[in-house]
């Protein structure tokens, strides 16, 4: 199931000596027919080769076969030669399955500089499309990890129109890495076209993966791809039709269970933290205190040891940069206020209440800024000393 | 010596019993005679009661007698009680003194929504003042510390005039903070006024200080303070004068050397790191390049790991936001190039000399953006165990 839940896509997933761990590491998403594509790339200055390969062939337009994932390295900091690769294994992925060159996506994801195993991907091809199964996308899931330690799935029906979806992240990818590559994977087997997709991807899946922060780290490699196979026995889907909507609806719930799924898995986390901000001129001002709470690395080791003090939590929100009257915003954990007013919350952890809070495993912080439209939530996670453990201990 | 080598200052720090450690923790810095003053404050929306204090009585003109320091309890987000402390305690310094209440700055470092201990610093206050001598620099600067491991000190001399100066942090204040406060104290005997002092301020000391960097916390606590006795045998120093320049280079090579005593004594800190940036279309934008970088959770951890990967610190230059030609940016590790023409440098650890660079106790990261005129320095530290353990065992 998960990503070939929709009619009219196989995968697969094998090993192929990528990865010295000896785990899965190369993953193969086709539809049956070239079919409508879409997707959402990382904007880091660095993009890794097969980030620009599937950014360029989308925005050229044109139907897509499907997409080549290793979880070997990351095919980044590679300057022209990372390019060629990316060109290469793609090439040779479409002529195995007698598609053009350009109907092939990439994803990649490992070491930052590394030597990409370009002739070894190549030599695997064979053994990928025999593994193909209309059932492959668990296999497929399982492939796309790194230091991922469960896979990450979703999926949702909408009348007779099937969505299913994968991700890997935002776990870091190797101990010896940049970077903490998220790596997300949705199909459909509505009949909707690229465009239509592509406004799914901006409505439903943007703003709930843009969240998600682990570490604050933007990746080389993040990538969302979007597939339509149109095989769904239903009438065609468009952006202005009410169907369309209930989809955005249903892709948004599959990415917000996905966000959580990451954050729960991050590297060395142990609790997940929610941070949701009310008020501020917009959403996007909410949004930066948001993420200046969730990424603030006393909050996020407050969190860890279970410190309910609010003195962190005020930091933070008073550092964003956001404009508000500090007076009348209100902090709360859980239902428990414990700022208000510009003053710490007297007794705010009578009877342990703030305490229960952040020992629970997912915690919840609200923050009212007062009057104001906007509103947006940080998906995060705390930092322990097995971060700093799998980050710093391993030695190029 | 230290902030008392200027003449015409005295200067006390007394255990007032603020502190559970029993170590020093209560502070006065006095001219002989009210003198010219000028401060610099942390931009944090929550700005502690001492912030405000101090900094509405300097913008109010005239001069001041001096401030008097806890290093006990931040007096901050306690609301319009904590506004009435910062008076109080002030107040009762200045009766002490025989000069007016508004004559007197205050600064705070400590729990953030404690209950400041007013009672115990006003019953103190005549210990405190039977302590005061032109040699008290040294006590002074061991009563602002909380967490910090040493004192911080500098002091220069420019012709016939002295400058002294001592400062805190950027170590948080205690397990249970939130917050890394910095507190410095500037003290000169240059004939000059508030103007002069608040332009030598924003000249030498807002650049120094700005380029510290511990955890990318800012603190509701921050200050910087400058005081100018007048006493030296020389003749008075305006902003258009040469000496004045002078004073300039001095101060601004004096708050250098705290930024990098700040750094080393950072909490968990095990080694400096200083990221350089040259290129970019503003001294502005060098700056958020190098803030990024030093700020980055995975090279903070790779930096206390001792790793050299190229990959951390390409991934934190690409995430900045900052536009500049990918193609044409350097990094360098000390001397070492390891990123050039969009590509990892082959070879670039021939021999370990990446690692020996990054296993040293200062490194130096060199980001050459390509053209542009730009040029910033960030100064901080790596992100260990211990900085953890520091920020998440504590519990309230």
């Amino acid at each position: 199931v998960s990503v070939t839940f929709p009619r009219g896509f196989q995968a697969a997933g094998i090993t192929a000596g990528l990865k010295p761990s000896g785990r899965p590491d190369l993953a193969l998403l086709v539809a049956d027919q070239p079919c409508e594509a879409a997707g959402l790339f990382t904007t880091n200055a660095y993009p890794a080769a097969p980030v620009k390969l599937s950014r360029s062939r989308l925005a050229a337009g044109g139907k897509v076969k499907g997409v080549l994932v290793n979880s070997g390295d990351a095919n980044a900091g590679r300057g022209t030669t990372g390019d060629r690769d990316a060109l290469s294994t793609t090439a040779a992925a479409a002529r195995a399955l007698g598609v053009e060159p350009d109907q092939m996506l990439a994803c990649s994801t490992g070491v930052i500089g590394g030597a990409f195993p370009a002739g070894k991907i190549e030599a695997a091809l064979p053994e990928l499309l025999g593994a193909l199964s209309p059932d492959g996308g668990a296999s497929f899931a399982e492939s796309i990890c790194t230091t991922d330690t469960v896979v990450k799935l979703a999926q949702a029906e909408v009348g007779d129109i099937r969505l299913g979806a994968c991700a890997k992240g935002a776990a870091m990818v190797e101990p010896h890495l940049a970077l903490a590559t998220m790596l997300v994977f949705f199909a459909t087997d509505a009949p909707t076209g690229s465009n239509d997709l592509g406004e799914l991807a901006r409505l439903a899946l943007k703003p709930a993966f843009e969240e998600l922060t682990i570490d604050g780290c933007k990746s080389t490699n993040d990538t969302v791809l979007l597939f339509a196979s149109g095989a769904a026995d239903a009438a065609p889907v468009q952006a202005s039709s009410p169907r369309f909507d209930e989809m955005v609806d249903a892709a948004r719930a599959m990415a917000d269970s996905l966000t959580h799924q990451m954050a729960a898995d991050a590297e060395g986390g142990t609790k997940v933290l929610l941070v949701d901000v009310r008020g501020g001129g917009s959403d996007a001002e909410a949004q930066i205190v948001a993420k200046a709470i969730a990424n603030s690395v006393l909050v996020k080791t407050a969190i860890f040891g279970g410190d309910p003090n609010p003195g962190r939590f005020v930091q933070a929100l008073g550092s964003s940069g956001v404009a508000f009257d500090p007076a009348g915003a209100t902090i709360r954990l859980g239902d428990v206020v414990v700022f208000s007013g510009g003053a710490v919350s007297p007794g705010y952890d009578e009877g342990g209440a703030a305490h229960a809070v952040v020992s629970a495993p997912e915690i919840t912080v609200s923050v009212d800024l007062g009057p104001g439209l906007g509103r947006a939530r940080a998906v995060g996670c705390d930092l322990s000393y097995e971060y700093v453990r799998i980050n710093a201990e391993y030695t190029t």
